[in-house]
């Protein structure tokens, strides 16, 4: 094997794997900060996180670090690595230093916030998603100076790591508006997706968009006797329930009028590459979805459902009495937490539009019924598979992965960032570089990130600046 | 006004009237005890209560006093003073010590347990239901002791008041079954009911049955990221939604097959007297249903809805995420807890077995769906309303209400308890006398009770004993 690797790849190999035990070391350290963006408790952490990675880009020589700390957004981290090379490729790696809520405490083999490394797998909150694969790019970065005998990148490098992709990332929009100046760029690397599996690596080539919003049914303003008042007032649990059943039809296609006209269907072309792919359904059932079966959209896979598909998902729900025992009431009010992905040129706005009035045109009299949206959404987006900068990343995990760039297979992905604001606001080009996988149960408990993969993807990085310092801004541009 | 009252009447009202204070001090000082059943954490609470008022009982004459707490059921009061006529009445009182929970804390105006009186309403948890109601056996008795001169009852007293009423009497059977002959009457008193105005006397002639249950629908087994997993799995908060929205049809009309089998449709007379009754639905909407709308069974009245015709409701909700912000997954479980209240022959088990089956037969695969049943539940019960102590208890309701007999309604009551029960093993004709209003908020935040509707009931209490006493054992039989 080592015959077919070149002595460029040996020298990104070898600093990685010396500089390894210190990066876990600091990597652990971060992952100890709970930086809980959807959790005001946690409002310390997420600025102590910012300050940590922020701390680690100065230790590594970046000239210019900053926490932004001065707009509505949580605390992210700008930082800035002139090549000195005023032809240079420039490049704004995208991430984010925010993690999941790591509620279902009993559920956690590992406690979330005492990261262990165990058997070669990182365990922790943000293992994978995203502080693993965004402090990939310190641990490549060195490897990349190390390899190439550089003081300074031979990429003109920005970093900006945000602090609430987590919570629907908010305020991106209004951060990359005050600070456009600074993220001139001609392409954008986003570090916050994954590979099709452990052994099959790939780049992810679209996302979904997603919005999210909160149902709010309210019904009688006391909570009533259910003897003396059931069945002859409006139940709010009901209400909600009923609205919740009608979001999809018996083909659990969803059942808005209108959602459906953004999307666009995969090409029979598109279809048929999907198929090929090497996926295992009853693997992927009981494994990583930890499920009994697969069930969807009628008439599409479950990899198109996951990628290529919208969705329309209740991630939480409460109301009325959920202590121990029986309470025979009608309660006042019922809640439930909704998200939406979308597809193609599904626009946030329009699908919050049509989702609002769908549900108001379907409620009955004697409720109250009000849906409270998270900031504007994000739309989807997706990667120019011909663009040089996607064949350069091919090309750079190939080589951490020990495969023609060819076999770096092309996915799409059914999570959502705010990566079509950053190349809308940026104007560039972008593409993906990570290396999670389904089994990392990021946003569960209990999330991991295998530690052999972790460093091919600080590998990938150090590859990665190379590729594109060999292509040049002119080769760039196609 | 005064000129109507015979001089027993009289004084019957001057002893309540003598012994108002010390006995609202009394009622006051237990509702202070936290007696709620459904909560684990409260159980010192429901045997302190029970002491309580076992202690009352002695401190008034009582020579036969115990607290039951020698089975399953939590603990309970029993309580015997003969009369020394063996030709007497044997009645058996029932009513419960133990109250609803007391959640919702930033809803109570005054905190649930520190009664206080205010412009004449005692407000607190149990104020009416149900330490209100069962306490005016205690000054009524008293009363009926002063008014007649007697030392002891001119009927033969038995006191029941148990300790988890509130919970659904699920040990109610057992206690029963083992203190039956203790229990040995020719009628039973259940205190735990209302009246139908303030000002409009009605004694009670049917409550509706009651089974609950707690459905619990299993999806994946850990928390997936809803962009990798959602739209490719079941949800399980969206199945749980499908189900629930399915235990009614579009006319809010039950839909589980078979369940207004044992339903007895009331008769055109019947309709016609609860249509006659004085009830402005405008508002009953806006005051004590505190709703916008009335709604329920298409082809019922409002009182109907409550009185006759059986119901489904979801008491509470819960699964997946409900913190601040979003978090996108599928979560792994979802949760609702259900009360069917029952009518006619409805029974118990049969209806457990028609909904388990329907949930079942409706859940789709890829879920796992489970309902668990609280107890055996409790049989619809009726009263006869043309029996001799139905009479007397209009007639004792009349006397302290200052109308005569006959213009004491006869109402159904939507709530359950275990009257069917108490009536078959004890093998008696069954009355109900409480004076509970809707306004009362039981089962609600700000639970109260007017004390002057309290003091009615006490006296009621005592005209009660006074006119079975004058029946004697041949005029109950009719």
């Amino acid at each position: 094997m080592t015959e077919t690797i070149s002595t460029e790849v040996g020298a990104e190999r070898s600093a990685v794997l010396r500089g390894a035990d210190g990066w876990l070391d600091t990597l652990q350290d971060w992952v100890r900060i709970p930086s809980v963006s959807a959790d005001p408790e946690h409002r310390t952490d997420v600025a102590a996180s910012a300050h940590f990675f922020a701390d680690q880009l100065r230790a590594r020589g970046f000239p210019e670090v900053e926490v932004l700390e001065d707009g509505p957004y949580l605390p992210a981290v700008l930082a800035h690595w002139p090549s000195g090379d005023p032809d240079a490729v420039r490049v704004v790696v995208y991430g984010h230093h925010d993690v999941q809520p790591a509620d279902g405490e009993h559920r956690w083999t590992h406690p979330p916030f005492e990261p262990q490394i165990i058997d070669g797998v990182l365990h922790g909150r943000g293992a994978s998603d995203d502080k693993g694969n965004i402090a990939m790019h310190l641990l490549g970065l060195d490897a990349h100076l190390a390899a190439t005998g550089r003081t300074a990148p031979a990429v003109d490098l920005t970093m900006l790591v945000e602090g609430e992709e987590e919570s629907g990332s908010p305020h991106i929009m209004e951060l990359l508006e005050r600070y456009r100046g600074r993220l001139a760029a001609d392409l954008v690397v986003v570090s916050d997706t994954g590979i099709f599996g452990p052994r099959t690596p790939s780049v992810c080539i679209g996302m979904r968009g997603l919005v999210a919003g909160e149902i709010h049914v309210h019904g009688p303003d006391i909570d009533l006797h259910s003897g003396s008042f059931g069945g002859s007032v409006p139940n709010p649990i009901a209400e909600l329930s009923r609205i919740l059943a009608a979001l999809h039809d018996d083909n659990r296609r969803i059942a808005v009028p209108g959602f459906y006209d953004g999307v666009i269907d995969p090409t029979e072309t598109e279809r048929a590459a999907t198929a090929a792919l090497p996926f295992d359904e009853q693997e992927w059932i009981t494994g990583p979805a930890a499920s009994r079966v697969a069930a969807g959209e009628a008439g599409w896979s479950t990899l198109e459902r996951v990628g290529a598909r919208p969705t329309a998902e209740i991630n939480g729900i409460w109301g009325g009495y959920t202590g121990p025992g029986n309470k025979t009431i009608v309660p006042t009010d019922a809640y439930a937490k909704l998200t939406f992905r979308l597809v193609g040129r599904q626009d946030p706005a329009t699908i919050m539009r049509q989702v609002t009035d769908y549900v108001q045109s379907i409620a009955r009299p004697g409720v109250t019924v009000e849906i409270r949206w998270e900031g504007g959404g994000v739309a989807p987006l997706y990667v120019d598979t011909t663009h040089p900068a996607t064949t350069a990343t091919r090309k750079a995990l190939g080589l951490a992965f020990d495969v023609p760039a060819d076999d770096v297979l092309m996915t799409r992905e059914g999570g959502s960032g705010p990566e079509a604001e950053l190349a809308d606001v940026i104007g560039a080009p972008l593409v993906f570089l990570g290396v999670m996988t389904d089994a990392d149960q990021i946003h569960a408990p209990n999330e991991s990130a295998p530690v052999s993969l972790l460093l091919k993807g600080c590998e990938a990085v150090a590859h990665l600046w190379r590729e594109l310092a060999d292509l040049g801004r002119a080769g760039l541009r196609q």
